[in-house]
């Protein structure tokens, strides 16, 4: 015979991540979700799983951990919904330092490497999981929780999660924007821009397999002199041309190329 | 009873897009590949599929229809590698016009819309195919060929191709150049740049549900300044900076943010 603990949660808000996580939950025998916080009554409402809803006024008191999931400019205050003292308060930002957290709670951080949207519900166990504790023996919880979600956890400070967030954003918001100027390029030639996806998913799906160093093709990569003039020439918008120069640069620059 | 037409084809070329082709018809019934033909017999004996393969000075007189997969600069002088005039000779570049082929073949192009690696075999049949034919007759032949290996062929003329294939470049080439910066940011952090796949993977089918502009994320698409200017402190290197720089003011500019 044996005694399993089980980690009560309050989950505090209602958007794309806190939803995710919610959802990752659903089956976990080792957390139990006993409350999700908010302050819009209408969002509250439309919380998919069963679990009881509450305003912040009626934060319970009596959970073993606290889980910020909110946009990282409203990060300290909410905390503050916190009312008792030295509470296991965590938020799952990448890049808000863990101070950012009220000073009364034992405070921790819990980042999932994801970009999350409504209506998607990527497989949270591939997702990795960065943890951070003030005190080293929250660190168990932490794991337990994150474990719960995933099958890659690892600890990281404030500083090197930032570093990780900056990452991020050149693989995930620049990328995606280069697809939404690629697309824009398809609408102006009267091209269907869905053809582009078959490309997209190749080239992302590519570097599960080899070091997208590797993987580099194209006028750049060749120092083709003749194809970056004569794409140069094609682009109307001075952003564009600009865009592309400089990445062209870049490339010619990684790969030791002088034109 | 009825009779049915067997395309006999000579591929010339032993690359990266010559190696999917081959592979994408070795079950089709309506086109046979005759001949496989290159410079190099090293390369000629690591053709896998069965078929005969020939140097230049043997290529195959008899053929319906020749499909030249080379590098596009040399696509002019090997067109001239097929003496017989009159000969359907088709290239297979994005790039490249169809008057860059020799002046006495029947002109065609066959553009496959994808990014081809050693060692991986993209889903041909889910890969655009682009045609064009210099004789409205012969895009039977070609449209017979393109069905044989895609689910997806439209025709497009050589300067709308050239745009399409500028916007490839950006969706793909720029793309990975950008997974190139974030491995290495994260190499430089210690962090093992495996850890971004799931995010680069996500941010990739997402477009498959989305348009790319509902899907931008990010503190340039949130206009918040004050992780903006945290990232370029993190940033040592002034590529980076300017990089960082610039994609986050494209995005700014889309969705009409000012600073």
């Amino acid at each position: 015979m044996y005694f399993y603990a089980v980690i009560e949660l309050a989950i505090i808000g209602t958007g794309k991540v806190a939803r995710a996580l919610l959802h990752g939950l659903r089956h976990s025998g080792q957390v139990r979700v006993v409350q999700v916080v908010g302050r819009d009554p209408v969002a509250l409402s439309t919380v998919k799983e069963e679990v009881p809803v509450a305003l912040p006024e009626a934060i319970i008191a009596s959970a073993d951990m606290y889980l910020i999931a909110v946009s990282d400019d409203v990060i300290p205050s909410v905390s503050e919904w916190v009312k008792s003292p030295d509470k296991l308060v965590v938020h799952t930002s990448g890049a808000v330092p863990i101070d950012a957290l009220a000073a009364r709670h034992r405070k921790g951080v819990c980042y999932p490497l994801q970009s999350f949207s409504e209506g998607r519900n990527p497989d949270l166990r591939e997702v990795p999981f960065f943890l951070e504790a003030e005190h080293k023996r929250d660190l168990p919880l932490l794991h337990a929780l994150a474990n719960s979600l995933s099958d890659t956890v690892q600890e990281l400070d404030s500083a090197t999660r930032q570093h990780l967030h900056l990452a991020a954003v050149f693989a995930n918001n620049f990328t995606n924007h280069l697809y939404t100027l690629s697309y824009e390029l398809m609408r102006k030639s009267g091209l269907s821009p869905g053809l582009l996806r078959p490309l997209i998913h190749e080239t992302a799906q590519k570097i599960g397999e080899m070091d997208p160093f590797d993987a580099q093709t194209g006028p750049a990569r060749r120092g083709d002199k003749g194809s970056m003039e004569q794409h140069l020439r094609l682009l109307e918008k001075e952003s564009f041309k600009t865009i592309y120069s400089l990445l062209s640069n870049s490339i010619l620059e990684t790969y030791g190329k002088k034109l």
